[in-house]
């Protein structure tokens, strides 16, 4: 019943506040002998890292991961790997305004009712700033299932969508625009409406479509601990997240079981992958594919009326750096969090 | 890592299989002195049971729950309870031609590449009879939670849509058809087109909605056990679901942050509830709401390729009592997950 | 946190009142292909059952456990065991006269505290029936760890106390009496203690010596998930248990570090072995032996004052049928604990 | 079954070598609002410190803690409070002479053996150096239960004991003398066997009584959380712990339960204490008290013959920083394991 832990056999406690002193975590679980890739670990914290491009916040941060334990001589020791990140370039002023303020849609509201007291600067505790600790532990995960691949992208920003299967798409260009979106004319047309939402002083949702391959047979846990049910958890962990589907998702709905049926081949693979990669809560060796959709930002750069705490109407200036559209630096939070759950059923086995 | 339980301090652990003597759980963590309603529990039970009408399986089961611990002169007694549903209409010969058959977008195979070993028996633990656990557990959680109500219904059969606003149904209509729809009309059709459906011998996917009202602000526990993240994760461990939003859904990846943002009134709540009554995790006291989709029924009454264990191609006739679809008897499964989840987060507050 | 789980990665749940329905539990996490020899189980059973001797209770229990899933064709399917014993001999009514009295040195009155109404018969849930259910797991646990043997015993009641270290002792002659003394002499003398103690209807105390050996190197979990940590939280577990230590236990208090350090053979194996298997948390091959003190039997056959739910002092006459000696009976619940922590290791591993 | 977390409710995950960067941990759980007096918790970090008498072990070690989140404007918030100490004497050198070999009766050889690769400075992660994690933790785990109050002290080192019931001590002499013994002249007696031992390059094992006095009546979860059972658990969870015992522990083994029985007086409380404050796994009301028994520190200043990771039979020579009694210093480690465990109970009614 910790709140702040992730996962079963390898666990991912963490901690931190957007404008506090450091975040960080506890891996716990991961297997003895590991020769960690350092620079894979800071390579994806670098993907999630503010200021890349113009379309995203422009907060800067060094975000440099600091091992504190659990590794020595280069390898993973068996023993709880603790790491922490330093905040540098906390503009604590920058909300001063919003400490009696609840921003519309945002958690400050809900925070202070359940807790009474609430560390108001960029969301405190609920910032999306935690997500730099899934992405560590989750290059860590990668690591240890180095077989299974991991893609995710954007597929849909507002009305622009991929209208292609990703069978289609080249991964490796998912990397090469500011949008990570591997269908580069796509991409184009995603980076253009959120431009011009951002001179709107608004912001846009999306959706990010993640395919897992090369996955062993076997892994997921029923009744309680399916592998879709703990992927969906897991998705539902970050920020803005509003939907989960896999396989046909929602699709299905409007399906018949002749033509949904995923029939055998001779060799257990299946002719078609309708069903996302799992039966019963287990993989069953085909891709998993899934599809997490976005909701805008909350932080508009527009006047909303809102409320303080003692209930007066007051109005919210917009203010801050945010990105107009989260999607495109919530890629690599997506994998992280998949590497993180595949590990765990991984290492299960 | 019990993988056969739910929930963090109202847990549920549960044991059976589809044709085994009985199926059972173990629920822990009710509260002492609940003065237990048992009807309501058997009526929740009776939802759930197979027989029902026309459009569902045949198997005629009792579906009794005997109640064997935790309760004393009609009153919880704080400690565990037990309880058992025998199962009385097996008829197992009916799955001898699948043992060892996999059935296309079953977990046959899954089941028996993971474990080496299976109760082919109508699926034996990865059956949807399991569910009628989560409904005795799900009824006692709604007791535990009196003041909160709980309404799921059909919203979505094939591409028969319920086309209003849940607040423009009466949830009272729910239970008045066959298919748990609570817009009459739309009822009528969608029974229609199971009947057609299951003439062909085919099956049809479908979606619930669930709403829930009378939320107290303060449920939901960041980082990792929010609420939405653990009604995912509940919903997702029900058989053939295949997509979970809430609020706006998948929607919102279409929507500027100027038109998502719910604003304030003066006393808390919100002018709109796009949001869905969740923020940063945590309930806010707007009605919760939420889409569960569904595929169709693996087993159909029509003859498919498929392949035995050691990889000869079978033709596999449609056989056995199923549903043409499952959607209108998961309402009250999802409504008993549901009512677990928010037990639980009452629990821990 | 549900509290009524043992274990980590196999564990048992349990569920059961002395004078209810039936008590019962689940195992999860039992290895699928294991072919159950539920002769074994019923054995273990046996040995815990009430009435064996004229030293014990008298309650008649058939004790017939039973299972309801996760075996099919007697082998383990690797879904969640559940299993049933039947209460058939409930003389509720011996207990009417408890109805609002607590019994000194029992959990009448802080169940009756904590939960506000509780169910006086026989104890309730806080009865050692309870212990019949992790006997049941505990004799499948023993099939899982094959090669580790697990051998406890009586080694002291009231003054009487084996005065043989372990390895001088014949464990073939445990069963051979009626106190599980596999020294027979001491046997002997224990046998005569019990019978004279009951003759004044008194009970009394003892210990519980229990040696496990062929142990692998490796099982145990730091940092707290230690070896020692957990045989002691299920030691702590048992009725009537008021101390645990283990190799020297508190002899160590008095020693010195050149007198207790086990020095190594060129093997890794030790000259001595004063730790008693476990460094560091880790089992490292050795002969784990620890010892478990039980205090006397709170039911005595005498009249006692006491005090009823309102503060009125009463006379309780000593009524029921009761153990004046706890321990014999004790020594396969030790075990069953013992075999339960020591699989739950082994599967992690 | 995060091996590093420590609780239910209120948990403490953890990391660290002893020459490591940094060790440290995450708190969660702890309710919001709490004002925390940081001065009390560095000052029980002080009484754990290295360096505080001749008799313990010179490494001087600033151990200030650092706070990292969790807590704003004093005050925590609810969320997860993340800390770390950094390490600031290692002297690595002095243990490069160990990488190869293993020290008797250390873990060095079962860590090896379980992980294939370990920090051998200083016994790595296995070193007692964590346990000043644990202390931060307990120093506000004290603070969440202010009303009950919990006295550790030494009872015994070798031979030498306190022959005073706890009743007639004076709490407030324990911090007065080196090895934290209430009673002066018994302390006097301590000091001077631990001098001479320390003389001889050896080390002396002892006893740590720990008394919890105002418990509320009812905390402690049965049946697998009862309150002994995970105090016993947070006991061997110590190093160089040996035997736990509570109440009137092994002595119970030899006396009758008419001498045994706690009767009632009319408001509840008890006649006598020898139960220790807890029936059935609950607290009721009074006087919990139990014992610790420790082993001699393995690190003696003689030679010793061993082995190296080739099985070569090498001598170690006696060298570093080490106590020649543990149990002084464990004395807060004691009180801050008991502060875990009364905190989650606590906090779980």
């Amino acid at each position: 019943m910790a709140h702040n832990t992730f996962g079963n056999r390898l666990t991912l406690t963490t901690f931190g506040e957007s404008h506090g002193e450091a975040i960080g975590g506890i891996l716990d679980g991961c297997p003895a002998g590991l020769v960690l890739d350092f620079k894979a670990v800071q390579q994806e914290l670098n993907r999630r890292k503010p200021g890349q491009s113009k379309l995203v916040t422009q907060r800067q941060e060094p975000d440099e991961v600091q091992f504190l334990s659990g590794i020595f001589e280069g390898k993973t020791t068996g023993t709880s790997i603790g790491f922490m990140i330093k905040n540098a370039n906390q503009k604590s002023k920058d909300y001063e305004h919003l400490k009696d303020v609840y921003r519309p849609s945002h958690a400050d509201f809900t925070y202070d009712k359940k807790y009474g007291h609430r560390d108001y600067r960029g969301g405190g505790r609920s910032s999306a700033r935690e997500t730099a600790n899934w992405v560590v532990a989750g290059a860590i995960a990668k690591q240890i299932i180095k077989d299974i691949t991991i893609n995710a992208f954007t597929s849909t920003v507002g009305n622009i969508t991929i209208d292609k299967p990703y069978q289609a798409l080249d991964f490796t260009k998912t990397e090469s625009n500011a949008v990570r979106c591997p269908d580069t004319t796509t991409a184009e047309k995603m980076i253009q409406l959120i431009s011009d939402v951002k001179k709107e002083g608004d912001t846009i949702g999306g959706k990010i479509t993640c395919v897992v391959q090369n996955v062993p047979i076997g892994l997921g846990e029923p009744i309680f601990n399916k592998l879709q049910a703990q992927l969906a958890k897991a998705m539902f962990s970050i920020n803005a997240v509003k939907g989960f589907e896999y396989g046909t998702g929602f699709c299905a709905a409007a399906m018949k079981g002749s033509e949904h049926n995923d029939l055998f081949n001779a060799d257990g693979t299946t002719k078609s992958n309708l069903s996302g990669g799992i039966q019963g809560g287990i993989s069953n060796g085909m891709d998993i594919y899934f599809r997490v959709g976005f909701k805008p930002v909350a932080t508009i750069m527009q006047d909303q009326e809102s409320i303080d705490k003692d209930g007066n109407i007051v109005t919210l200036k917009g203010k801050g750096r945010h990105d107009a559209c989260v999607v495109p630096r919530a890629v690599p939070i997506v994998e992280a969090m998949t590497a993180l759950v595949l590990a765990d059923f991984w290492l299960m086995r």
